[in-house]
């Protein structure tokens, strides 16, 4: 070919080496070894962007390998079939772009009664700066045909989700409108560095606003499909139960926060302090956020502080003096430009998905 | 005192050793070893974000080391002088702000005739998320005295810039009016990092829009002056000599651009190629790029793409097909929205610096 392509490959080659003489994964608090699963500490959660190797991790079988150089084909309903190799991908349009994903199963092990499912704290949810293609310009390439409905995405990453069924790719599909969506991204960079193995390199989904399930990593086909597809990870779970028992489909993520410090049980003495936290809503921006600290009878806004980009985390700060000696309970309530209002109570679900409700935060003042 | 804080700077401790485990520096291009001075490979340009081992540093005296606990000191013409802990600095107001710093001295090595000083190619340029504390929340709460018309900043690093003068600390001021800007920023976390030592741990300035002489690192003291300061890198270096002989000082960042892509003699092929880069100005939003395939005679506007924040560089790229083989001469030229055009050429300086000319950038296609 030509040399820009080879001097490209061996600097990205370097580049990779370098900077994963940290591993991904070392840092955060550990879910499961295999496949790697882990959350972003506590304190970490202060910091508006989340660096790589603290950024949470959920994968849902061993981090795949393959034979021969990466390819992504695309077919299904298009005009025409094609496949792109990791050069194609950097002679295409970049776009760049901050963007948060929170696991649907964030906060689980706040739910009560528990359920089964990894146990999340607070911290499966994080803010990276995602760099690629926009997936509208291959589907463009391609050509999608009359009478399309969904894309679905298959990584390179399979195994067995549930005795009950078989060896299978992780697969994950996409209405049209998002796929087509301009910053629906296939990304290949994360923070400035090319994607680690961890999180999908070289180049995974990921799909602003929405929980982290729709971003699939280590993409191997792309398909554009007549029909609403069903798998396991599709239609058995991530979903809820509506109140009339049919199963909801979860997609965008719903209005939450969090307060980033102080930590549960930090001991304070009566002086000045400075709350802080960051919120969310995969529908619109954050709006504003309240805080309390009498568990909810009062509520006082928040400063909203920091970048306010659209699918990113919107930081926020309070001062609060203690009046007195005692315990309180801190909580924060997120509401978005949509109108959306973080619930005081999650809505339990047997799963344990979109846990948003308000976390209480006990503190100890002497 | 309290636990909190105990357990804060245990984590901070932590997080910073795990975090270094990357030595900064390394992967740089070296300009020089001691002090450091190392520039961002070209490769590294094409991305937005900067990662933290791959941000450009120009440092002007060793990685000073300190005995006590670190703080800093803020006085001169104030109403209460002041000293600050890190332990305060988590307590005061988040500020998060995406900011690229260049130096001042970038791109030297393309002068005719050469002058003295660091021969930076273009990699003297750098993007990264700061977090800390506005610089006037400290000034506020100190009180500014009538009549006061600099800050000036000690870094906790000093050392002898010529043989001509003392050794001396690193001292730079600002105007009032830009250290009260709610954007000028005491920082203490890069891109969701602790500051490493060779960026300015634990607190640095930054000063956004500005050359990256003004964002001393290490700060040691912060003083309050009644009159403009005089010191070596103050009035005897960073500034440029005006058309009638006068010194000026040198301050915001003058309208640029750079190609990151493709790189000096890449030899490419009849096909369509994606030029691509990044534009900035200290004094205003990129408002376009445009870009020449035959040495400035013709120009074609280029997409700005990715984040479009003030104090960012904006990404930006344009598609390419060569008419036939042959050499070609590509150059990129930025407009801001004050009007500021990127000059075709560089205004000569004996110092070198502000070298904002339009780089040629030759490709062979065959």
């Amino acid at each position: 070919m030509n040399t820009c392509k080879c001097s490209k490959a061996e600097f990205d080659r370097e580049r990779n080496e370098t900077l994963s003489a940290q591993p991904e994964g070392k840092g955060l608090v550990t879910i499961e070894e295999e496949p790697i699963i882990g959350e972003t500490p506590q304190a970490i959660l202060k910091s508006w962007l989340t660096p790589n190797p603290l950024f949470y991790i959920r994968n849902h079988y061993t981090i795949p390998e393959w034979d021969s150089d990466w390819e992504l084909s695309l077919g299904g309903h298009v005009n025409s079939a094609l496949s792109f190799t990791l050069h194609d991908f950097h002679s295409f349009p970049i776009q760049t772009l901050p963007v948060t994903l929170e696991c649907a199963g964030n906060n689980r092990s706040d739910l009560e009664p528990q359920v089964p499912g990894n146990p999340f704290q607070n911290g499966a949810v994080s803010t990276a700066i995602w760099a690629g293609v926009p997936l509208r310009h291959l589907l463009e390439r391609a050509g999608i045909s009359e009478g399309a409905v969904e894309v679905l995405f298959e990584g390179y990453d399979a195994g067995q989700p549930d005795p009950s069924v078989d060896v299978q790719p992780y697969l994950r599909s996409l209405p049209i409108d998002v796929a087509m969506h301009p910053d629906t991204l296939l990304a290949y960079e994360m923070n400035g560095e090319p994607l680690s193995r961890e999180h999908g390199y070289p180049v995974r989904l990921v799909v602003p606003g929405w929980y982290g399930m729709a971003s699939v990593k280590w993409l191997k086909r792309i398909t554009v499909l007549q029909e609403a597809f069903e798998g396991f990870f599709q239609t058995d779970r991530y979903i809820v139960e509506s109140d009339d028992g049919e199963p909801v489909p979860i997609s965008k993520m719903h209005v939450k926060s969090l307060i980033s410090w102080p930590e549960p049980n930090t001991a304070l003495t009566v002086q000045s302090h400075m709350i802080n936290g960051m919120a969310w809503s995969g529908f619109a921006h954050i709006a504003k956020v309240e805080v309390s600290d009498d568990g909810g009878e009062t509520w006082n806004e928040a400063d909203l502080v920091g970048p306010r980009y659209r699918y990113s985390w919107q930081q926020w700060n309070i001062a609060w003096t203690p009046k007195s000696a005692g315990h309180y309970t801190l909580v924060a309530r997120a509401t978005d430009e949509d109108g959306n209002i973080q619930p005081l109570e999650t809505r339990w679900n047997s799963l344990g998905y979109i846990i948003n409700g308000v976390r209480p935060v006990c503190v100890e003042v002497s």
